[in-house]
């Protein structure tokens, strides 16, 4: 489909993209003008995040669009809701490859517009190009701290119980394009106890709880290997390429669970009942001593020397 | 410079990224979490604009990396600029191409870096990546409208004069590459008299005009041929491509100056004593007849047919 075929240009795609785009309360002024304008809870922290997916690097040019703009939406959200923030709004600017550009755009736009109904997220604005090169999509969402503060990734102590929300390993399967970003879980989670540092597992386990141990002060964590909840993706991928299923659930990534750290006493309450419909692990415990390390099942303790993916230098997805 | 070959990935460049980036009392929290954290002024309307520049569409292969840099926050900051707000913060994703990704990374860094401090904008946060593909950075900005509320596109009122903040067209030559966002400018104007209606000239001034002639209920404008300010830049394109430098003026875009309506009794009074470094220009009048008209020298008045700038079917810049 040509953009010229349709004879729908810039403001034909923008006038269909604004038809039926989710709003909510804070929304002063949405799509149509220089700025779009939103009402924030006076005093809150304000939570901003924006993610930036690219066609033959985040995605293969045949995975449906519409799960590409749910994704890349979602993996916004997962950023919210790794501070146990509320996403208020979102902003998408896309650049279309001029060949299917309309094509391309409703697609997206169906993806992202239900991913934004699911969670209550008002699209406010955005910016359309097209050009000869590959797909490019970008979302900016802003959210709110609830009045508890954003958890951060710097809060974590020496001691602390370290959970995860959820099985990972060998998103790459296909589940990475349908991330379900646990804004309801942290919400409920910092609801119930206070969460002293967090992080969504975009990179892999290993790399993104180095992120917390170096934020919090170079700080150390022991995971216990058979703790680690692996998803069935990392035991099939496990079969195809002989890497071990928990190789896979510490460094694949995209998995899009929370990884948090509570005071024990929380974590064992935690555990005993949960809030309803979250799910937690308890994986190891944080101590002084600098690094990451995994306790096997037979006591042997050696450090964790898996890497998280570098968006750089690593392979795409 | 490959990534590799220089040892720095993802990791890598974003700490050079975080070192020296400008910040302000507004930052709660800055790069390095999974969200930024922002204070805004308790009842605020945040402004929000996103706006995405592409290699080989909005700039060109051999075009300094500083500029585009400059220019993809410069055009956001006009965004804001035209709601009469105040910009705040932003955050910046990038896909840059792998075979030279730092390179690219630290010049785009050092554009957007000296107009954020310019005009005391924080930068927050930030995705970035590399791949096979052209360069791509998208930038969104946060603001604030002052108390006087955001000025809209759709306030324009039968019988306003309309007026535009700078000479135009032709900036094609260059000049599109280092915007001048008008912030100060609208600032400035906002406090001294009742905006009705504003918008920034991006795609050109009968495209953006339009715009608010559409968005305050179908209104029409007569401009003044002879009233339009010509840039020289216009004259010089005119001697080369045959077109009347009025013509660059009506259509070129990315003059990044300001159009905005006011009453007739204030615009006299503006015309009269503008604000300290402040040009403004009378160009012509709103009234019901809906459409932009041209009234020539000799007193003919006919429709205005240029078209502004479409980014998805017109030519790349």
């Amino acid at each position: 489909v040509d953009v010229k075929d349709k004879g729908l240009g810039e403001f034909g795609l923008i006038e269909r993209f604004r038809r039926g785009v989710p709003s909510n309360d804070r929304v002063a002024l949405g799509i149509g003008d220089d700025c779009a304008s939103i009402r924030f809870t006076p005093g809150a922290e304000v939570l901003v995040t924006t993610d930036m997916l690219m066609e033959g690097r985040h995605f293969r040019p045949d995975d449906p669009l519409i799960e590409v703009g749910g994704k890349c939406l979602g993996v916004n959200l997962s950023d919210i809701a790794a501070m146990a923030g509320r996403p208020i709004a979102a902003v998408v600017a896309v650049a279309l490859p001029k060949a299917r550009a309309v094509e391309a755009g409703l697609a997206l736009q169906e993806g992202i517009v239900a991913m934004a109904g699911r969670f209550g997220v008002a699209l406010v604005g955005g910016d359309t190009n097209a050009w000869d090169g590959p797909l490019v999509v970008s979302i900016t969402v802003f959210g709110e701290a609830t009045d508890r503060g954003a958890v951060r990734r710097s809060g974590a102590r020496p001691s602390d119980a370290v959970l995860v929300s959820g099985p990972l390993g060998g998103s790459l399967i296909g589940r990475h394009l349908r991330p379900e970003p646990r804004v309801r879980e942290a919400l409920a989670l910092h609801q119930r106890l206070e969460i002293h540092a967090m992080i969504d597992l975009s990179d892999g386990l290993a790399g993104d709880l180095r992120q917390i141990l170096q934020e919090s002060g170079n700080l150390g964590a022991v995971l216990d290997a058979d703790a680690v909840p692996i998803h069935p993706d990392a035991v099939a991928m496990s079969l195809v390429d002989h890497r071990s299923p928990l190789d896979h659930a510490l460094s694949d990534g995209e998995d899009f669970e929370l990884c948090f750290t509570v005071d024990p006493d929380d974590a064992d309450r935690l555990l005993a009942s949960p809030p309803a419909g979250v799910m937690v692990y308890l994986i190891g415990r944080i101590d002084e001593g600098p690094g990451l390390r995994l306790r096997h099942a037979d006591g042997r303790v050696e450090p964790c020397d898996v890497r998280g993916f570098d968006h750089l230098s690593g392979g795409g997805a």
